[in-house]
Order: C-alpha cells, then structure tokens, then sequence
C-alpha cells in the first residue's frame, strides 16, 4: 500500500493496515485516552500525554511540598518559561532564544501587536482578517482604543489581505490557521509580502504550533504567538507562547512590564530596566503547575522527532484529513452537509470544517456524536469542527468517526430535542 | 495563661501550652510540611495544602484526560475564575461578585490601574509609594509611558503618602504592607482620605489576603488585586485575584479585552462587548491545574471559619510576631541585627524584617539559617525577612526559629564562603 496515495483507503482493514505501518503509531500509547472515545478536538484541547500526571505529582509534592520556596532555584522553576520556550522553538523553525513560555495567548497578543506598533510607530495601521479568531481582534480593539485614533485598526476578508498590505500598514496580524474553516496562510508568502511593503507580521500559531511544519526563521517571521494547550497538549489553559525575531530583540519594548521581565528582578529596583530579548516578554510569576505540565506535554514531539518529525507527522494528518474528507463525502452525500475545508491538502490546517444547512440541526448533530464517543466542536453559527492531532490519532479512528457521523446523519438525531439543548462552552 | 498576654513566654513549654490550647491548632495537619523544617516563608509561597494534590490529580486524569474538552461545562471550568473569586471574596470583605481569579497580579494591576484612570480621565497622577513591590512600580510605569505624557506616576516616601493625596490625584496605588519592612497602611483611612480628595484607591493585598482581616467593603475601596501563591497557598505561580467595588462595574473598562472578558465568548463575535462587572477583566483561558490548585487550597480556609476565621488568625499572628520579637531581642541582642517592623502589632502585617549592618553578612545568615531548616528569605539589600503563616504555624516553631537564629549569629556563620553565593531568586 502507498501511503502516499492517501484516498486509496476501500475499506477499513487497509486503515488497519496504514496504522500498522505509521512509523508514529507507537505514540498513541503515549497518551491517556479514555476507553470508547474518538477524540477529534485536539485543536482546542490536546489529549493527556502520560508523561503529565507524574511530573505533577512531582512538582506538587516534592518541588513545593518539600522544596517550597527553594524551588525557585534548586527545581529552576525560575528558568521554566525560557526552558519550556527553548522546546517549542524547535517545533516552529525558531531559535531558543526567541521563544518564552508566559500568559495566555490573548495576553502574549497585547504585549507583540504594541511592541510591533512601537517598532512601526511611523504607521498607523493594523491589518487584519475580519474573520480572524475574536481574541485576537478584541485585543487589538482593547490595545488601540488605549492608543488613540492615531492607530486603526482595518479588517478585512481573508481572501483580500495580500492586497491590502500597503505602505501605511504598521503590522498585519493573522492567524496562520482560520478557526472557522481550517484553511492555512502561507506564512512564508505572506511574510514576503508583508516586509516587502515594510509591514511586520504577527503570527497567531495557535492551530499550527505542533500540528504541522512551521518554519519561522526561514520565513523571517516578525513575531508570533501560540497556545499550550491544542496541539501542544499542556492541559486546560495552559500558558501560551511567545516568539520574536533575534533581530528585534534589542527594540523590543511591551507595555506589560512586570518584575520578571527586570533585568534583574531580584534587585528590586525602582525602575524598569528590561531583561535581555525574550525574557522581557514576562511579567508576573509564572503558573508553575500549569506550565510544568506542558513541558511534560513536550516530550512527546521528542519522542516524534526520529520518527519523522513534524514533517512525517504533517504528512499523517494530510492522509487522515484526506481520508476523513473521502468518506464523509462518500459516506454523508445529500445530507445537507457540506465540507468547507480546502480540499488543497497543503492551503489547509489539521482540521476539517463541515457547514450545516441549518445551523440548529448543525449544533444537534455535534452533541450526539459527542454523547456517540466521536469528540469534535461546533463554531457558531453553523460550522461542526473536526480536528486532527497527528500524534494520537490512527486512520481507523477517522474511519470509525465518519461511520458514526453517517449513523446519526441517517437517524436524524437532529430532531431530538436533547441535543438541541444549548451548553455553556461550545 | 492568657492568650491575650503575647510577649508572656518566658520558656519553650508555655509556647507548647500555647498551641494546644490554640483553636487553630490542628489545622497545621491540614498541610504536608517537610519534616525538620520550620517554614517563616509562607509569605513568599505558602505551604502545601493537603487538599491540593488529590485535587490535582483528579483535574489532570479524570477532568482532563477522560473528560477533556467536555470538561469546561461538566467539571465547571469555565466558572471556576468566579468560582474561585467567591472563596476569596468571602476572606477580604468583599461581595462574590466583586472578585474574579485571572492572570498574575502584575496583568491585573495593569487592568485595574487602566481601568481606574479611565474612570477618573480628567485627573492626571497616579501617587503610589516609592517603595511598592518592584512590579507595581514596572507595570505603572509601563502604563503610563504607553498612556503618554498626559499622565503622571508620583512616587512618594511610604510616610509622606497621606500628605501627598490632593485634587490632582486621579488614583493612589499602594500595597498595604510594605514588602520589606511588613508595614501595614490602614485600609480604610487611606481610603477615606483618597475619596474625599476625591481620588480612587487601587490596594494590592499581596500580603494580606488570607494573612489577616481586610474587610474591602467596609473601607469602601475601589480596586484591589493580589496573590494567589502566598498566604491563600495556591502553589507556585497560582493565579491572582482582582476585586472592583460593585459601584464601578457598570464602568469598568480595561484594555486587556480577550474573549473570556466578552459577554458571549462563544458566539464569536467580531466586536468586542464587554461581560457583566468583574467578569470583563477576564482575558484569556484560565490555567486549570494552576486555578484548581488554588480553589483545593482555599478549603482550609473554611475549616477555618468556625474556628475563629481571619479575626482568629489576625489575633493568632499578631502573638507569633510578638514572640518572636520578644525572642529575638532577648536571644540576639548585641548582633548588629535589628527588627524594623513596626513594633504596634496594628501597623504591622504578618512579618517580621530584621535588617542587617552588614548587607553581606545578613544575606549569608540566612542563607545558613535556610540551610539548618529554618526558611525565611532575603530582600535587597539588607533584609531578612520572616513571614508568618497563622494557618500552619505553632509557637514552639517561633520559639525554635530564633534558637537557632541566634545559635547560628554566635557561631559568626557570615565568615563562612559557602553561605555568600548568590543564587537565581533570593
């Protein structure tokens, strides 16, 4: 079987078979997945690696149980978010000493897009895509309602954003991967374009970072964001990250200037004098639980690197995607169902995206095959989300989960008022 | 003997009598203190809470790894910064819905003092002391330079505080025990004497919350952040808490505005609205293991409360650093070392500063003093630092602590090399 035929999958032994031969599908034993579950949104929460609870258990009873406040150095909690920052550079093309570990995503945004605009104070705007995800937005209206009608902000239609990068954009903001749909920026393209109209560019990394090949040095990417906990796997809120271009290091300046981002934070001086780089991006005391899970979490992609690395593992979730598409649309045709995705596996994330005719049936559907063990999300308004984590996932599950979905397509499970039931987190 | 008598301890066994005669006596099981130490440093980190690693362990396995994403509305954890707020609430005088859990104290004060000085816009100073913590004094100065020269930051001396509030002052920014020395600005008077200047009051309650009683209610106050590590135990790093009075809510406006701080974070909205009162200050997704930690640590609180709750503990310290002044003094007369706490129990928070002549020799002392079980800390430049948890602290532990303080100043440990190395965090 050639694995790089990946639509050549009749039925659900050659999927057997493709597991078989997946030089990453030892790994899935790395995670602690529940019995009977399928689980497709590691792209908003990663699964549990089993290197977690352990380190867990260590940092809470050992480092601050008996350690307690010498942990700080003896356990060198102090040099997590720069340790932990070093392991996700090599995951994204970066130097180690341009990524920290530090906040959440939305706060990390705040700090790059002011410390762009201040490197671009010559310029007024920020261009980004209208439908990029809300945080994003929020937090460059929150940042430039603070800075005045100098600064504006211009959104636009993902498919217009090339041609409006033009001479007065100060920084052009996107996140490489549509949450919506799934479709991926190319950041090297974009980049490019953006330099050449003497724009910086901010990256939000937050469904690229360990779902696929991210190459920021080669890209010469401005600065970048991402999360810790979608396909990174650091648990429930884990802290974010944060990368900057050596070249910018030296012109670095953000407003949340906080002890930790002091040159020395132990002197306590009366005034700020930034850390060096990177390590200005922190600011207050760093969640020592949260982030020692995600450096837990890493391991993983260690483990992932001889394997193939993330360019094997971004060839395994083209094959999954590919597959998913290939039978949900064999499997679901005339449902009223239809994949929004790019079927150009390379301008699409390790996601899969299907637009419901109607919204509600759309919503139902999701519940049920939640309640049916096949884990996946519903965006508003009408979008049923799928997302592949290429290190836990095998192609008999994706299989398996559009089976299920053609059942409950089938049943109409859409009319049963239970699943039409709206919860707090969707 | 009488409880109320603090400094009548003339001999170790009185100290014995003390602790059992304690009603918080047996709350000192509710902790997983290493043995052979006596921990002076709960204001820097507090002690492990017994709560807290099932707690951990149930969030990490069952919260997260079977329940994963379903797990923000089966386990409640999108309300757990509320959830959480609550708790801490009930502790500092403050109404459940005027306190939410999120991000470090740095970000929240940076939230607070935004929002205060938009509230007050026709005012341009924001008067603080100009011995804060570093951090305040960073994250004000990084505010107010991204605000422009419209806007001042007016340090004063700690003493000189009250005389320089005047009709310029749009918010006076302190904390209320002074990281060094453990003095403690009266809440309510500072505050009254603020508002009829007609100025707002941001309190920082790194050291107060959960140390003794804060009733943020009755002094009126407007704004208030603090610390989740300290004397709440939340664990290293843990979240802080922001509280504004419900008054304000209807204009709180701050400009970290991530999605969870939106009305409807899942109706994925492209303008930012803003979510009822604290709930706005939200940004970004909560760091669960770090939250939850913290929410565990809390429960002892509540055991607590029948025992005489923070009143009980405020009298309860207020004995442990009379002893421990009392002892010191007696024991370690003629060091060169001395107390520079304030000596009125009412001015001064849970600590007790011991300031030495030799900058050098105080750092190697306590280093020795760490090294032979007894943990307090080092503050440049010249203080050591002895905080005191009433939660898991005993009188005999006071009582030992400076036996071997003085011990150790008799045996000159300064002269010894090993005691001068610097380390990362002091």
């Amino acid at each position: 079987m050639d694995l790089q035929e990946p639509s050549r999958f009749p039925d659900r032994a050659h999927c057997v078979q493709a597991d078989r031969a997946d030089p990453f599908g030892a790994l899935v034993d790395d995670f602690d997945l529940p019995e009977g579950v399928i689980y497709l949104d590691g792209n908003s929460l990663g699964a549990l690696p089993r290197s977690v609870p352990p380190r867990i258990e260590e940092v809470t009873r050992r480092e601050w149980g008996e350690g307690l406040i010498r942990s700080w150095n003896d356990a060198g909690w102090i040099d997590l978010p720069r340790r932990v920052g070093a392991k996700i550079a090599s995951l994204i093309g970066a130097q180690a000493d341009e990524v920290i570990v530090a906040d959440s995503t939305s706060v990390n945004v705040y700090k790059l897009l002011s410390a762009a605009l201040a490197i671009r104070q010559d310029r007024s705007i920020v261009l980004t895509d209208s439908g990029n995800f809300p945080t994003d937005l929020y937090i460059a209206q929150g940042l430039l309602r603070q800075l005045g009608p100098s600064k504006q902000l211009l959104t636009v239609d993902r498919r217009d954003i090339v041609e409006a990068i033009n001479d007065q954009v100060a920084v052009v903001m996107l996140t490489q991967v549509d949450y919506r749909s799934g479709e991926k920026f190319d950041l090297a393209a974009v980049s490019a374009r953006a330099h050449r109209a003497g724009a910086l560019v901010l990256w939000d990394l937050a469904h690229s970072a360990g779902a696929f090949q991210v190459d920021l040095g080669a890209a010469q990417a401005d600065f970048a964001v991402g999360c810790g906990y979608k396909y990174l796997n650091g648990g429930p809120g884990a802290p974010a990250f944060a990368y900057v271009a050596r070249r910018h290091h030296d012109r670095l300046d953000q407003p949340l200037s906080g002890w930790l981002g002091h040159a020395e934070p132990f002197a306590f001086e009366s005034d700020y004098r930034p850390a060096s780089g990177v390590n200005r991006l922190m600011c207050g005391s760093p969640a020592v639980l949260s982030m020692s899970a995600l450096d837990a979490a890493l391991a993983v992609f260690e483990r992932a690197e001889p394997r193939g690395g993330m360019a094997g593992l971004e060839a395994k979730v083209q094959r999954l995607t590919e597959l998913f598409i290939d039978r949900f649309e064999s499997r679901c045709a005339g449902s009223g169902l239809r994949v929004i995705s790019p079927r150009n596996p390379n301008r699409r994330g390790n996601q899969v995206s299907i637009a419901a005719s109607d919204p509600e049936h759309g919503y139902a559907l999701m519940q049920a095959l939640i309640a049916a063990g096949v884990i996946g999300d519903f965006r508003a308004p009408d979008i049923l989300r799928f997302g592949f984590a290429p290190l836990y996932l095998r192609h008999v599950d994706v299989w398996d989960a559009v089976e299920t979905l053609a059942r409950l397509i089938d049943e109409r499970v859409w009319d049963e008022p239970r699943w039409r039931q709206r919860k707090a987190v969707t």
